[in-house]
């Protein structure tokens, strides 16, 4: 299994048909792998070997896919880096897995400096912007077109394909190898869970930089498909692109789909080409549903749950689910059925196998599930026990085999479709010196799913706002961290352990948001 | 990768499903697994160790499966044998690969004092039919009542899941080794080119021995399917399986289906749950696929190409292509196109890749081709070329990508979806000793799609009956290869090189059978 093979096909199946559309920029796939294949030269004479990581710093771009493929071609492996990290997180990832050619692109090639001072293992970075190559820069397109393509070095199976990072329950961001193997296997396994067309025209305005932007990438890949890419999610261009290109599916969030039925655009745009909505985070609401189903009459829905260490996707809440005779079955609140690579079972707090109905913590074993941690084996060790992935959501599975997700062992906050793990912004509060206690929860919010918000207590005759919380948190982590709402307390709810009970806090703000 | 996965996954999506239907035997998945479990302990009791062989002679039944899934839960390897052979060729297979346990049933029992005269290596031998158990075999179902279950060994990826022998042109079968990668690729891949819903129920009436039974069989497990299995293939028992059982899948080669639809039966029974039919070995004619279509109107059609060495399946005639609309673009007489794991190439004379549309060698690369042949590196060599498996297949690929098999350039009849190796059979011919020359060809027969077929030159003042050949050839090949018709000639066509020219004995029998 390599993740170049669809490219080799298309060579031969179809390589007059476009491969990737951004803006003003259409590639043929003859002329894409001609372009990932210079790509490949050029990292190699940068000193590339085989499995050696690359990053990219980004915002989405049909050189987004390049650099994907480009690395994979060059026997490296891929670190997309997070983009709405601090400096300092970036240079953390970056040195980590001792990635030392980084490509960057306009939005962030002003973030370079900073990130050089904090790193010690970059060395080469890549400008592939739109303006004016910065002297310190290498430029992307000159390095394409002086690069001899060369032949693909076909890494494979267990060989490292890239480094995926993800932020920890301890604070320091975790690196999730993931294999040839692993995402290939896990793209095919999710097509078969939710079956598209051949070669149909997909659109890509989630962050590619996510792993479900490349699983999403090799779905589309694997059926020799055209890749329309948008820079990021925007209502308007989202509309657009579906009239323009003829959209047949593409993935939005159950936020980014409320905010498409609401733009002023939707009535004015001819939508009838889109006939596959995925989605994922969360599950979608039964109203929601319903307009979007009125608004795409064509489209079948579809959920996807996973996470990084899983290759993406565990479980596919399918099509039929969504239809109004499936929604009798009651469904549409689970995250769906485990897709043919993943095997789930729910454990007790014992570790003992719970029988249906019955919550515990949601474990996955297959071979979709990464090998490890980047150079992390007590973190290993810690979710993977005998090739068994632990989830740290907890759910249940009901007699039928779907999966609901219930509640997240883990402590983390999913915010806008990013997770946020409340211990990290907790570090950054509790360095503030009118701070003596925090807790930070995820709290209801319409816009982004959840909201991060803190709960803090403070030093006596001390006072605090949340802008000066804002400010201070802005400067350690990343913003979509930061809380957005705050709250005083003389004291926070422990048990008699002394562990912080969250779920007080939480029932508390949930009682508040409905008085 | 393990192929064992669906049943780990369905003792917890779905234990009370149905997994196998035999007659008036029915076995829930938990069942099914129970038994499957108790038979890998009742081998490894027998002395299976991981790696090890173990074969089956047998029609199909709902044991075919536990025998496939018992072996890979025990850690084995299995060896599906081919029912129409002789007992030397089947002792050839079992000592080839050294395989010591036989699982028989009783429409082959009587043949084993041969096979066991002839084999060094069969120690064991499991009797799994309904009659009383020979003393020289143990009893299947005693075994597995006897036996504890054992914890599934988890063989994987690369490692050996089965030997599948196929004739060779030199004479003696080949041992076509799969790994657990190879098949369950094989199936996934298989299944996002025709994808079919979850949880279906599928009929087995195709020969189980054949890889393509097995690949089958995981394209149905991975959505946790039904299997309903039938003896052997009987088009009457067909079409009540589909009524009594509510089949949605199932496959049939064209002259099975020619068959099914002229049964009396036909226009008695209840037909409509079925949703899709697969058929493989030849293009279906247009005319033939009408009355499918008339017949099934709410069945979809898919043709799949493959050989044993390629997993199973290679390219995938979509559904699409099938349909009035579809039909315009000219694409039924193509096998299709090639699914997401099988890279092809056309190969020229000298190795040079052709153009669309130029006629050469099928190649295919990809993580479904087999490793090697067993224990026949030279055989292995001369068909595998870095990666790349030499089918033997000629054909070309259109502008679309689809496939379209011409000839077959190894000297290959295949008869009632039988391959039968004209070498081997002419090897037979020739020792008669009234015989100075022979070439054997397939000619066009509609029951059997292909005819072997006879030339021979005699020896002079030498005389032969087609009943004395035939009476001669059974007893040194299996039945099915021995020629059903023979034409003598004064001398056979050569080239300048004293190659015979079979083109022109083909050519001439077919202007005979049209004037």
């Amino acid at each position: 299994m390599y993740l170049s093979q669809p490219l080799h096909k298309a060579l031969r199946e179809a390589p007059g048909r476009t491969a990737v559309v951004f803006g003003r920029r259409r590639w043929s796939y003859a002329e894409f792998v001609d372009r990932v294949s210079r790509l490949a030269g050029a990292l190699k004479e940068q000193g590339l070997r085989p499995g050696d990581r690359v990053g990219m710093l980004a915002i989405n771009s049909d050189r987004y896919l390049e650099f994907f493929y480009g690395t994979f071609w060059a026997g490296g492996a891929v670190n997309p880096v997070n983009i709405r990290w601090s400096p300092t997180e970036i240079a953390y990832s970056l040195d980590d897995c001792d990635t030392r050619i980084l490509i960057v692109d306009d939005a962030f090639a002003s973030l370079l400096p900073e990130v050089r001072r904090h790193s010690e293992s970059l060395n080469t970075v890549i400008y592939a912007g739109e303006e004016a190559t910065p002297a310190s820069m290498l430029d992307y397109e000159t390095l394409i077109q002086r690069a001899d393509p060369v032949p693909d070095v076909v890494r494979q199976g267990d060989d490292l394909a890239g480094v995926f990072y993800t932020g920890g329950t301890t604070g320091l961001p975790k690196g999730v190898m993931l294999t040839h193997a692993n995402i290939y296997l896990n793209a095919l396994s999710t097509l078969t869970a939710v079956n598209r067309q051949h070669s149909t025209v997909g659109l890509h305005s989630a962050p590619l930089f996510h792993v479900a932007g490349l699983s999403l990438t090799g779905q589309l890949f694997a059926r020799l498909g055209t890749h329309v890419v948008l820079p990021q999610f925007e209502p308007g261009m989202v509309l657009r692109a579906i009239e323009e290109e003829e959209i047949s599916e593409t993935f939005l969030v159950p936020t980014m789909l409320k905010r498409v039925l609401e733009h002023p655009d939707f009535r004015r745009r001819r939508l009838d080409s889109l006939r596959f909505v995925m989605y994922g985070a969360a599950p979608i609401d039964g109203k929601l549903l319903d307009r979007a189903t009125e608004a795409f009459p064509q489209a079948r829905f579809a959920q996807m749950y996973g996470m990084t260490e899983l290759g993406a996707v565990a479980t596919v809440l399918p099509p039929w689910s969504h239809t109004p005779e499936g929604r009798k079955a009651e469904k549409l609140r689970s995250a769906g059925l485990p897709i043919p690579c993943a095997e789930i079972r729910i454990l007790g707090p014992g570790g003992e196998e719970l029988p249906h109905g019955e919550t515990g913590e949601i474990v996955v074993r297959g071979p979709c599930v990464m090998p490890a941690y980047w150079s992390k084996p007590e973190q290993t060790r810690e979710v993977l026990d005998e090739g068994w992935m632990h989830t740290g959501d907890a759910g249940y599975m009901d007699a039928d085999g779907f999966v609901f997700i219930v509640d997240r062992i883990k402590d983390m906050i999913v915010s806008g479709g990013e997770n946020v793990y409340s211990a990290e912004v907790e570090r950054a509060v509790l360095t503030l010196p009118q701070v003596s206690d925090c807790a930070v929860i995820g709290v209801p919010d319409d816009d982004l799913g959840e909201r991060v918000h803190a709960v803090v207590v403070l030093k006596e005759h001390e006072t605090l706002t949340l802008d000066a919380l804002k400010a201070h948190c802005r400067r350690l982590i990343g913003g979509y961290k930061c809380p957005r709402s705050m709250e005083v307390r003389s004291e926070l709810p422990l048990s008699a352990a002394g562990k912080i009970l969250k779920y007080k806090l939480r029932e508390d703000h949930v009682r508040h948001a409905r008085a």
